[in-house]
């Protein structure tokens, strides 16, 4: 599972930030997952390996305009090369009023079917190799963090409880290693019964806007990673007064109270800036989450990509 | 008056090219207009001298996403700015109600007025400097162009006439100068009477989406510039089929026809490469539009500039 970040700035987008958008993409193929879609995340993708394509699903976090006003253009341009394969959206209910208000007003007729799902409903759904949680989160907008946890981990037979069972190796073995359900000897044996994981199932939680990071207790259960805002350190947070957003420390203090190995950081003020010497800075934001928090911390830019393999591990992918 | 081309790409953008949005800047001051606004404009705007809150006025040319889908992203960004001034937008009726309808679906509430003038009635709207008159074109949506001419032509006071009827130099000559009418020997005298413009005055029309140039003849009479769309060359435009777009060829024998002084073709399809030496490129589109027109040409290119200078004579503004 790789996360390849399309924007990373709150409200209004910067000479060198995007506002809201990343792409997690799935560990084997091209398929990939748009969580919120700020305007010019399609322009962020043409400079990426990223194919409209092979775009499984658009998860929407809550219905501000920095995290749904490239949903239009995006969805049109999906058209305009083709796309034939539906799309799901997942998104509270006014996207979809306000897209389907869009297509007739500016005349767009989409190449693909739309299956909408209203994420108010806090739904779970399945794709083929990702199973998607939903968690309700405390914004001025009703907003939503998406749990996004590996299906079909590679899993090896339990040789020993075969045997214990008396089923002989052959054309059972196959069946069951496949997941199918066998009969033998007038008994049903069930497929998960006689499979072990290679690896514990990967899972990243990528949340919306949240003045509430506690929300996110049960969603992190079993998580490696967490997808967070920090729109502001604690002092600056304390000067904008109540938004509905987070600051760094208790995002970062969060992360640690769960144990939760790894934090990334996003949707920076536009006042912080990238350079360090110039003050405020997203260093920071930085210092003010690593005073409290003991896992690995990243700050998130434009086009940063991750990667968490398959034993859990997370780490910047080199080459960006 | 300036010309600044912030995308010239029809449909989509690419990696070089943004989708529709022009701006034309005042002669004096940080004024300016946007025509049309596709998604993105507000992040080309970042990487120029314009200021949100300098903006006079948005004119959308017809509701195709490629031109609109900007506006609702720019409007908030400038509402974040601190925009108090209010603002003007020219466009076909279905883009206000889109607009309320993102507004309240997005819960965005503006900083400033917003004047909204429909451009299905052809209206003609006055700015202190500038005038616009809107023309119809022939699109798969209602589609116009808009003519700004300057207003306020720098004058100078017809000397011989003022002496002819006997107007003593002196303050009365100061009251004409600046626009007053006066009364002078129990006789009304009109300002413009004495008043004799240094200059023709400076106009532009930049056209929206349109496959019947001809319908321009009535906006280009006195234009010194004409901006028009030329999404194909003739070959390319024949397999598109009717889409509603003109092809290079035809927008230049337009021109040639009126004796048009100064083309700017821009919205070519994304299939049109940069590199003149990739097939097809934007230099066919050129190589098309030189063979029937002898006045001057230009093809936009994102940033490009171009200035109108008093004389009425047009040219690229160096260090773009």
């Amino acid at each position: 599972m790789n996360l390849l970040f399309l924007g990373t700035s709150a409200g209004v987008p910067t000479k060198q930030r995007n506002v809201a958008g990343v792409a997690l993409r799935e560990s084997k193929g091209k398929g990939w997952y748009l969580i919120d879609c700020g305007e010019g995340s399609q322009h962020q993708v043409l400079h990426t390996k990223l194919s409209l394509n092979s775009l499984k699903a658009i998860l929407i976090t809550h219905v501000h305009g920095d995290h749904c006003y490239g949903l239009p253009g995006l969805l049109a341009s999906a058209a305009m090369n083709g796309r034939t394969e539906p799309l799901t959206i997942v998104a509270p209910a006014g996207i979809k009023a306000w897209l389907d208000a869009t297509f007739e007003t500016t005349q767009l007729s989409l190449s693909f079917d739309v299956e909408f799902v209203c994420s108010d409903e806090l739904p779970s759904v399945e794709f083929e190799r990702i199973a998607v949680t939903t968690f309700r989160l405390s914004h001025r907008a009703p907003s939503y963090a998406y749990g996004f946890t590996e299906r079909k981990v590679e899993s090896a037979l339990d040789v020993d409880k075969l045997a214990q069972k008396g089923i002989p190796r052959g054309p059972l073995w196959g069946q069951l290693k496949q997941g199918a359900d066998i009969e033998f000897a007038g008994e049903r044996f069930k497929s998960r019964d006689f499979l072990i994981s290679k690896h514990k199932p990967r899972k990243v939680v990528i949340a919306g806007d949240n003045d509430q990071p506690d929300l996110l207790s049960e969603a992190c259960v079993g998580a490696q990673v967490l997808v967070h805002e920090a729109t502001y350190t604690e002092a600056m947070a304390e000067k904008a007064g109540d938004v509905g957003h987070s600051y760094a420390k208790q995002v970062a203090a969060f992360a640690e109270a769960v144990a939760l190995p790894n934090l990334v950081l996003t949707h920076f003020s536009p006042r912080y800036q990238l350079n360090p010497h110039v003050s405020p800075s997203i260093e920071d934001i930085r210092k003010e989450a690593q005073c409290v928090y003991s896992g690995s911390l990243y700050l998130a830019r434009d086009f940063l990509e991750l990667t968490l393999d398959k034993s859990g591990h997370f780490s910047e992918v080199a080459g960006e």
